[in-house]
């Protein structure tokens, strides 16, 4: 995927918005452009909706690792040890969980090399006593809109209520 | 919230768009009040940008529950499986993981008494031989656009290549 | 102690009274004795307070076991199962948990031989996989009354709301 | 629930009597009001029986957490870090058990926002090294008389021997 | 029992004889005094043989704690921490295993408070850092002679060999 | 160690008794034989004292091996089981535990070989449904006479009382 | 790679040897083609050294696994599974190990939908109840010459001993 | 086995190559000694083929011990361990892993006592907090030659590709 591309979709994802002109004044790339290669994009399978969700593995970003992170026990440390979880590239999802008290992150790379480094991410946070990471061979759903999970009648029931 | 607004989030999810004409097709509500309805969606704070992604915590769905399933080892189980857990009301994510060849599922609800059902239908699927369920404390993270969680020079390295 | 004292004691907890005639009339022991004894209890330190609280080491039932229950993994297996292990003779407290779908049985023994009967009433069970009974050391804290465990603030706060 | 039912029910548990007069001078609630008001609570079946017993649900009190404490090794170090434990608003029970040489604290709570403060307190101890929690689903058993949880002759048998 | 008995079988154990001049001379308990003393103790079956093994339960010493403990991982600290463990009092065997590379503890004790002190001791020693302890709800075997857990010809075939 | 030696170790543990006739009439061996071959066993330090406890390193039994057996779970299914792993040859001690409801034994042997046949006897016995077994580096302490695990003050408070 | 050389490099495995004239009988390649590409191996570091050792990473084997096999628990079961795991594709150990009595298995792939195979050719066999698999980040060190991990001295004491 | 065999088997494994020349000018015995003695160690089933493979249990190390290490957990610490670990005599595979991101390291060693030195080589190393190691019961497969684990046709499609 050429240069341009990616920072559309980087665009997209960063302002929240589909919008060419929006995108276009971020990206300095023409609006007619932005226009044009969206719809390929699209064409192509790798925007797969007008919502602007994006399809992982045609992006090349096809490995998924489920980290479970325990970290040192001191007063409110989950907020310090969470946020810098947080900002480790490829992390998606940092859960702080009852179970042991610790974190579940989930992370998107797209080789090797990026596993390499999400673990000495880990590794060089100070308050990380430990970390077992495992490889999803397969992802079975991961539907980006919570609301389709559930039927119509039960979000009624639930949200309506 | 209103029975209306409701029909209209669960429209967006459903046809993966926002546009007015779609959802009120599907929904049989107006155009014009689809319009008024999604700004005032939007100015609530409920639909938080042009994405329409949703605000879960204010949609009431507060709680989220992650879950290790062990299933039955059979030839090619984890198919049948994976997508049974995929099936039930609530459920968000369902990995197959190589750490014990068993499932790790992620689920969204707004109560106890879901909390409840959600584990009865764990129960109800036959292969199903035994779950641990962990409540999130707090959801540190949770980025509805993967590509958020990198900077635009590792997308560009890792996607462009 | 002697039977009368156990027979009094016993109707106090069946009854949900302390009301001498009512004890009388359940165990045909008469008021006046029922009174006498009562007091003699409050002195002896069996009885602790006003609400008939006991004093469960003066009484001789000074083992306390923790016990995890694993069980078959049915549909609504629990309340079956969770009403069986409430019936055992001892057992004071059935807790279904989310951890690792199964109970947390609190039961309060006077003898080894007692422990033995428990543990074979447990493996009767048709349902039950598997036990792991630990040995309480030292019950550091067992509040017979909630509210005890928190401020009239918090309280206040909390249930006046 | 109104402010005063709140500092009767208090007063009864924390004075081990149900008396009028007793609960009217802690309180500085009139003895004839304490009268009504107790008379209503049982009406309401928030206290259940003449020993004062509360309905934990009723009283919005309905979240119960078991926790798993590992602490420090040290010399008599568990006499230090179960009085600590026992100290937090909620918790209703502390076991030092043999298993691993750790605690087993269960507390009562009545919304999300206890259960944070609870793991916040339990993170404050700086003995503690690492705490697990579950989440009850169901309480399927939770007697307040011990004594209930034994037939007469056995209790015959083994108080009486 | 009489405190001579007690300082008779403890002679027997000390000096690794039954000889009733020596167990005479060691207690200062006159020889034919020791040999109507043992002859009694074989009768009520607390000596069960002519080796002098004894019967634990008759001598009160009837509960059985297996310990896993583990110690600071230090070059060669398993002597230390091992003699350590061998010189608290009721242990009576300890093995240094593979498995976690962490010791089996054996102790007998008589009664709860004994249970207490071991504990106390274990923790008391600086390099332990953790212990995890089971009660023997039943000892099925404790053959005090290994010899008998090998039929003649196996042993013809391993020693002689 | 010749033939004689075997016969003559194997009957003091089998009888209970080191007397040497006792010994030659169950083994056909000469009673003046028996008591030259009994001090010649002494002086080479395989027996280790007058109560003819036995060296096992010497014998070639160095190997322990400490297994962990999980049993299905039934109704007083623990006596079959127990006794069955009692009747394994090498098999020194069974231990029922309240842990996890399962058995710790303790097996000498000689050579890998031995070994692998203990693996498959516990294997052959229908309820046993998983091992774990461990090798044991060095046995720190096996004391053959638990009444040496105490002080005689502590023997005589404890057993005296 | 070419065919040819695959051929090659397959023939030396097969056939444990790096014979030319051998190599090209089994392969149909003419015996100077094999020596010309021999040294073409060479050169290009797929082949290493005299004894035809391969590096695996340059064939595009890179991916290795480390997998924790339970079986089901029957007399000599180990035998049957243990060989049915050595047949699969990629497996290139398998231990049979005390810890607890299962199989520790190492498979060297070239890709993720190798992986996906060799999970179903585990759950496909019968005796298989659970397998665990980590994927390798590092391999520090695979000595395909186990008499390289010692010194000269350690070799002439422990083998010429 | 004499000193000559030692060094002659030493010298293929450090040079990589059966070559008598090179195999005689790197341990000072004559090249038709070194002839003569490689044709005797193939005739004995030592050396098993023309790579020069050897049979470890032919040469006395017959036990196969499977540790699992968990280290300190800091930045890069991993190399560090790592070669640490590859280092210590005896030591064949070190495998940094992801599941708990400690090693897997597998050794050959010929006695007890080397595994005493192997437990404490590991005990040395300072980042190193725990070991837990397996004694292999039976080595099922360990192929010298990764590329007999595939048939040629998987092997043409891996490779070639």
């Amino acid at each position: 995927m050429d240069e341009r591309n990616v920072r559309i979709l980087h665009a997209i994802a960063q302002l929240g918005t589909g919008s060419p002109d929006e995108i276009s004044e971020y990206t300095d790339i023409p609006t007619s452009t932005v226009h044009y290669r969206l719809s390929q994009l699209k064409e192509d399978g790798i925007v797969t909706n007008d919502l602007f969700d994006v399809d992982l593995k045609k992006l090349g970003l096809e490995i998924t690792i489920i980290t479970e992170v325990i970290a040192e026990y001191d007063e409110e440390y989950h907020e310090e040890v969470g946020s810098k979880l947080a900002d480790i590239e490829g992390v998606n999802q940092v859960y702080f969980t009852m179970g042991d008290t610790d974190f579940i992150v989930i992370a998107h790379l797209s080789d090797r090399e990026m596993v390499h480094r999400l673990i000495s991410d880990y590794e060089s946070i100070d308050e990380v006593v430990r970390t077992s990471s495992q490889f999803v061979i397969e992802t079975v759903k991961d539907e980006p809109h919570p609301l389709n999970d559930f039927d119509l009648e039960t979000l009624l029931e639930t949200i309506h209520g």
